[in-house]
């Protein structure tokens, strides 16, 4: 049977949903196959339908050329396959600049061409709360600088992140514990007495976590979606291989549509007992082969580095360690050839962990050591809380000191120059500051710890740059009044974490 | 021909010499040899002497027992040859404890079992300084709180250290430039016109190096000291391998009675490109075979490690670099078995070079990080100053803000365990904060730029400790009111820059 629509309009980069009816009976999410193929003139993509119960079926596509595009549903279900139709691709709205996508090696674009210029934060669990701390969380977005977010698509539990989630990915077929420790999670231990069935999904979920994403997309923030991760105690973590499988494509399908999203496959992918680097292979191809965007990917180590040579992985996604910190970054671009994002390097907070007791200044300063060697960091907050409602967990409010640094630091960034800052040779003879920039244009100097009076640089010769001082912590920007040329000694406060930013002029 | 001496009393550690005249004839620096037996009981120890100059020939010795002690001279020249006698040792003076000696695997202490806990700082060059000058630097150190002095025995000559040295270590045949710059010593080239002749020595020179090693020694300040460096333009740094081996032997003859005497082979053994690793093993042997002490032996890099586990360093100094970092010392312990040093992580300052510009709070806390990891930091300082007159170089005075908050630090050290501090397994789980103590007796938590709010601590059950809280910063120990048990939650004032120290009380 084939039935054509009409037309409708989609903006570039927005979504187009398709839905049909169709039998309920039997287990359509395993039995029914449903997909579609989008042309534009002669290039043809597949594209992977869901089934959102009740005898619904849905395929959404992100349409990335402005023009007509065609489509036409195949399924083994009669009332599924043979759909055509036509929509007309209109130009995006004013802030829809597409996806983002790497762009010049070591850096991010957004598909319009638009720099992006990640500053993220974490808010792991944030959409298995209660609706009134979800607003609260996107309340908190809308002011404050983050234009990315990591994410679980899976309930979490974990230090100061116990409570039950309102809903979960699967039916439940029977409650179990809520007890659980992190011992237990090194040893990739569910809680007892818990039982899914793990062959349907939870359409409910999967809405909520669709419309979370697009509450972000609608705020301008990326969407770092953690598809798998060890905090658990209901057994999402130690699912066989099919299951894993279609959970995947079945994420895919919802979400992929959705230009915010960014596929890290998993947190801390070594804490997670039952898999192996075979099964991260294998579920990096899933993601690949299924997503027909190819939006980012990457992956999340606690102590180990996957090999981010592997062709699926787009940039890296860095935990920093007592033995892997932020400086390497810059080491890590040249061993691997693409954009490092240290996406947890510490938290901002008071809690007992090493990981969540940075001081803001310490915070602070990390995004700066990232940025001048050519990287980006994330941020985090973990302030002990009455109700524990930590931001690294559950969203809500900020507390913390090193947030209004970070607007600053994004607003440096983003008059920096759009191709990205590369680490610099010969700038600066026997010294050893981290510096990046774009060579004949424009310099970045981060002095960290330091305090020097003066520096000379060596900018090339017969150019004029203009130079400002940072203070990065007062955030105050001083212009100094002579020009600076090669050979120049640049006077500078003598007070620690300032930075010398040089704009060539002639 | 025999002479008996009368029996003199020299306290133990301290220096007995002797005397003799002889010819002056020929160059009595090469063709005179002259050593003697130093006997106490059946224990014998060969020691060698030196030539003064004008007829005269020495020979000391630093007697380790209390009691009667005989020698004997040997020498190719009659009139040194043959002469014998007896001396008292007697029980050392109050502030004397005997030399310095590795204790405990990884710490120090002296020879009469006190403990020695190094608070190091760096002079390089303030032995070839004006007497004005030189007199000054002792000053500062009779009120700080260093008990190490790194110092050069050749001139330096250096950014910020470029006025000629009243004295040579050779006599001056002919005087060449005073230019020089670094990329000259990266190239192992001298200034063009010096000559010396290196079949000489020039006692005045090494008089001068004597009293001041002596002025330390009665300061309580060992004397690390740097027996070759690249930072040179006369031709030290560069001459052959009989010059080198000549040259060790006469200051291992007069210096090595100074009980505070530390061997510092080299500082930055890598940039001195005219030797090789074996260069460097030989000259390690000729101070080991003619020590009759056993003084302290260390080797220190600019770039690359030097192997340490040969046997004859006695104890790791070592420089950081941008991947060599501070916290590594627990790594470098394990790996070397051997104390650690790092009397080079960077200077106190506001110079233009990375290494001469931390601020006052990075010096105290690079000295707790090391601390926290079981090892020794050390200091230097490198204001810039109108008359070229910095610290780290010549000496002077002290301008900065670390040092009473080192001066806090050995107080601390000084009451904790005798026996050092090594890191401790297992007392915070889930943290990384750097831990030290002594099992059973005795913890040190130092948590750097992290600021909990609280930690669990985990001694061993049964056992009941006191707490006190230290702000290494601004110098307050707030004694905890309850008593701290395994398991305990203590509470932290929720800044960085804090420690933690447990003491056992039941």
């Amino acid at each position: 049977m084939t039935r054509t629509h009409s037309a409708t309009k989609v903006e570039q980069w927005g979504i187009f949903e398709l839905a049909l009816r169709g039998s309920a009976r039997g287990n359509p999410y395993q039995d029914v196959e449903f997909t579609a193929q989008f042309a534009y003139k002669h290039r043809e993509i597949e594209v992977d339908g869901f089934y959102e119960g009740d005898g619904v079926y849905r395929i959404r596509f992100m349409p990335d050329t402005q023009g007509t595009w065609r489509y036409r549903t195949q399924s083994n279900l009669d009332a599924l396959n043979g759909t055509e139709g036509t929509f007309t691709c209109l130009p995006p709205g004013p802030d829809n600049h597409g996806p983002v996508l790497v762009s010049n090696t070591y850096h991010f674009s957004y598909a319009d061409g638009t720099p992006y210029k990640p500053v993220g934060t974490t808010c792991y669990a944030w959409t298995h709360q209660s609706d009134d701390l979800e607003e609260r969380t996107l309340a908190t977005l809308r002011s404050e600088p983050f234009n990315k977010l990591r994410m679980c698509v899976f309930p979490k539990h974990y230090l100061f992140n116990e409570n039950e989630p309102p809903l979960y990915p699967f039916p439940c077929l029977s409650r179990g514990e809520s007890q659980w420790d992190v011992g237990q999670m090194v040893r990739g231990e569910a809680s007892r007495g818990w039982s899914f069935d793990f062959t349907r999904f939870d359409p409910a979920f999967f809405r909520h976590v669709e419309q979370r994403v697009a509450d972000l997309m609608a705020l301008g923030v990326e969407a770092d979606i953690i598809l798998f991760h060890p905090y658990d105690r209901w057994g999402f973590a130690t699912m066989d291989v099919q299951t894993d499988d279609r959970y995947l494509r079945y994420v895919v399908a919802r979400l992929a549509a959705y230009r915010n999203v960014w596929w890290s496959l998993v947190n801390e992918f070594d804490l997670m007992r039952h898999k192996t680097l075979d099964d991260w292979d294998r579920l990096f191809r899933v993601v690949q082969e299924r997503d027909p965007y190819q939006h980012l990917r990457s992956i999340h180590n606690c102590l180990v580095f996957y090999d981010h040579a592997k062709p699926w992985v787009t940039h890296l996604s860095v935990q920093t360690t007592r033995w892997l910190d932020v400086r390497q970054t810059s080491i890590w671009r040249d061993q691997f050839r693409k954009p490092v994002v240290v996406d947890e390097c510490g938290y901002e907070g008071n809690i007992s962990q090493h990981w969540g007791s940075l001081s803001a200044e310490e915070m602070v300063h990390r995004f700066w050591v990232g940025t001048a060697n050519g990287g980006y960091v994330g941020h985090g907050e973990s302030y002990l809380d009455p109700e524990d409602i930590l931001w690294w967990a559950k969203g809500g409010v900020l507390h913390g000191q090193s947030v209004p640094r970070l607007t600053f630091l994004r607003g440096i960034l983003e008059n920096s120059p759009a191709t990205g800052l590369d680490p610099v040779d010969g700038l600066l003879p026997w010294a050893e500051f981290s510096n990046v920039g774009q060579q004949h244009h424009y310099y970045l100097i981060y002095f960290g710890p330091h305090q020097p009076a003066q520096v000379e640089v060596h900018v090339p010769e017969g150019e004029q740059y203009r130079g400002e001082v940072i203070d990065t912590w007062n955030m105050t920007v001083t212009p100094l009044e002579e020009s600076i040329v090669d050979g120049a000694v640049v006077q500078l406060p003598g007070k620690p974490y300032q930075v010398l930013i040089m704009r060539r002029i002639s």
